[in-house]
């Protein structure tokens, strides 16, 4: 168990951002908030898989909706705690940590946010490693954790109760549904999980690894270095091209920002052509006419100067930008977890997951880098 | 307390439609699943308002939906004891009864189906005497009650708890969502209230009315005679015109059906012009440039030879029928309830509500006319 200071939740924010592989929504009001309950004393502690009992109580407690909205219809700021408190009335058992469904964006940090206020820790794992669109698709679920009864509420004072549904897939439609209704955004919580399952089923570490991403951009900006070279060093990653984007379609179908964006190489890439498509993540990298890399291997795009995360609303005709690929946690690469976030399950019919080379050493819990440069 | 045999509900699938004033949705469905229930030995029994304990606890449950949706898309059969029963594990109390939260259309039958299926009573009243479009037109919400916690159960065998909903319209816009997202209908089952709150709210004997009706409908086509005289002789009823559709505008509108019928007068109404504005019901009867009657007074219309309803989705080009104004209950004619079932709910802003004269004698509940003629 460790306590998170401002600095980390600054560096969290960014790493979470990267995570996001262009989806996730923005950690930047969730960070905002995390930093002010640090400010009125509460606290923000982290505790690793390995610390939590077999028979502890885990809930997964995020935002559900679309991105774009939740940076502009702000958080009434009980959603969380009214959405926690559902789950444990309902189940007449109190929750003993709060965890990520998803690392990638904002939900990296929305759980501390009520962590704090309940006086929780936050559990040093994510139901991703990464960000994906759909509820079904975490770790989590995938091995077996049933999200409902799930509680979802919103800043009007509504809470509804997901209390059976058949398939996790009925849970996101129903939840979905709902969270249109209540404006766009809302805050879910979904049915406690064991310690036990939380150990086997959730990508481990994963917020010491996007605080650590952090960390190395911010020291990257310090030093007016490239952080590019320091995160594939640290995170087993592929610098595919540097490009400025040539093209852009987006547009939203059924809740989703889907499209595809052209690049051209600039610099030692020059001359070569290549394009993402994305589904709120990036899905696919292709270069000459050939997908490099896929999901769920994390395609990650960086303004080639600061090298903070560019999301897919962020996107821009003529931006310079660099690609880099990360590969998934070896939780995502199963069969099992390939039926439900591999290519096919976007709609990728023709594309194979052909796996990155692994992390040759698996991120340690609560192994954060100090914040001053290591 | 009495028994209700098959006759009785052939004879209340018919008033249930006429008191439907064009909405409601078909009673069919639930009369075939009624008449089922009651071969298969289980008793569907009415218990009148004045028998039931301050204390008891009465619970409305009905489907929810396009009513065009529920005939095509049918029940798995236990949608509504799936509803109940969440309803009481929340609650951790048992219900006492069931009650129609609308005697117009299939939700007279709704809860018998589950009542039957649970050994209840069901109560002989209802939340609207007439059918209404939205979840907060009920005598029992105008008067104080709240829905919430309120439990949807579908088909597949999902159930929603809205645990709380800050208005009885969020409970509406809530259960909406879900209930599309189920395809389009689904059974919902609201909070019980106490016994001493729906003989306050609820309008009265109203199951009662609706048998009579069928009844009177019955007997007139036994006897080759116009049910019209007799429905209104019972009823206090307006004869208003007898015409021919000779226009017809239907459309959907934020899943409502909406439009207006234009009506030329035939027989002794020979020379009049009329039209309906209809919103799932029947909302005004205009003639000559004026509003006649409008909503929440009941617009009925019949076809001119078997008096059976006719609801909206069933309104064709050349159609000859007959158009009758029923009284509301009393119930729906205060300022409380017409701000929310009135004119200007509707839209209809230039509409000022005229009562009819009302009933001279109320129903009595239990007061069922023998199934030959009296």
């Amino acid at each position: 168990m460790r306590d998170l200071n401002e600095a980390d939740i600054e560096a969290l924010a960014i790493g979470a951002a990267i995570l996001g592989t262009g989806g996730g929504g923005s950690p930047y009001i969730a960070k905002l908030r995390c930093q002010q309950a640090l400010r009125r004393g509460e606290r923000i502690r982290l505790i690793a898989l390995e610390e939590l009992d077999d028979d502890s109580l885990v809930m997964t407690l995020g935002g559900i909706g679309a991105p774009t909205v939740s940076i502009e219809k702000l958080a009434e700021g009980g959603e969380g705690l009214r959405a926690l408190r559902a789950q444990e009335a309902f189940a007449g058992r109190q929750v003993t940590a709060l965890m990520s469904s998803e690392i990638g964006g904002g939900n990296a940090l929305e759980p501390m946010i009520t962590a704090a206020a309940a006086d929780l820790p936050v559990v040093d794992a994510d139901g991703c490693g990464r960000a994906f669109p759909e509820m079904q698709m975490t770790t989590t679920s995938i091995y077996g954790h049933h999200s409902t009864p799930a509680a979802l509420a919103d800043e009007h004072g509504n809470v509804v109760l997901f209390q059976k549904a058949v398939s996790e897939v009925w849970y996101e439609r129903l939840a979905r549904s709902c969270v249109v209704t209540m404006g766009g955004s809302a805050t879910g919580a979904e049915a406690p999980m064991s310690g036990r399952h939380a150990k086997r089923a959730a990508v481990p570490a994963t917020v010491s690894q996007a605080i650590n991403i952090g960390r190395l951009v911010l020291r990257a900006n310090r030093e007016h270095v490239s952080a590019i070279p320091l995160i594939c060093a640290e995170e087993a990653g592929v610098h595919l091209i540097d490009a400025k984007i040539v093209d852009l379609k987006r547009h939203l179908r059924g809740g989703f920002a889907v499209g595809e964006i052209a690049l051209e190489g600039i610099g030692a890439h020059a001359g070569s052509r290549a394009s993402v498509v994305f589904q709120n993540e990036f899905l696919t990298f292709e270069r000459d006419g050939t997908v490099e890399v896929c999901v769920p291997d994390l395609i990650v795009i960086l303004d080639v100067d600061t090298g903070h995360a560019i999301s897919t609303d962020l996107l821009r005709y003529g931006q310079r930008v660099a690609i880099l690929a990360l590969p998934c946690h070896d939780l995502l690469r199963t069969p099992e977890a390939l039926a439900v976030v591999g290519p096919r399950a976007f709609g990728l019919e023709g594309t194979e997951f052909r796996p990155l080379p692994p992390r040759p050493v698996p991120v340690q819990s609560l192994s954060i880098l100090p914040e001053e440069s290591p």
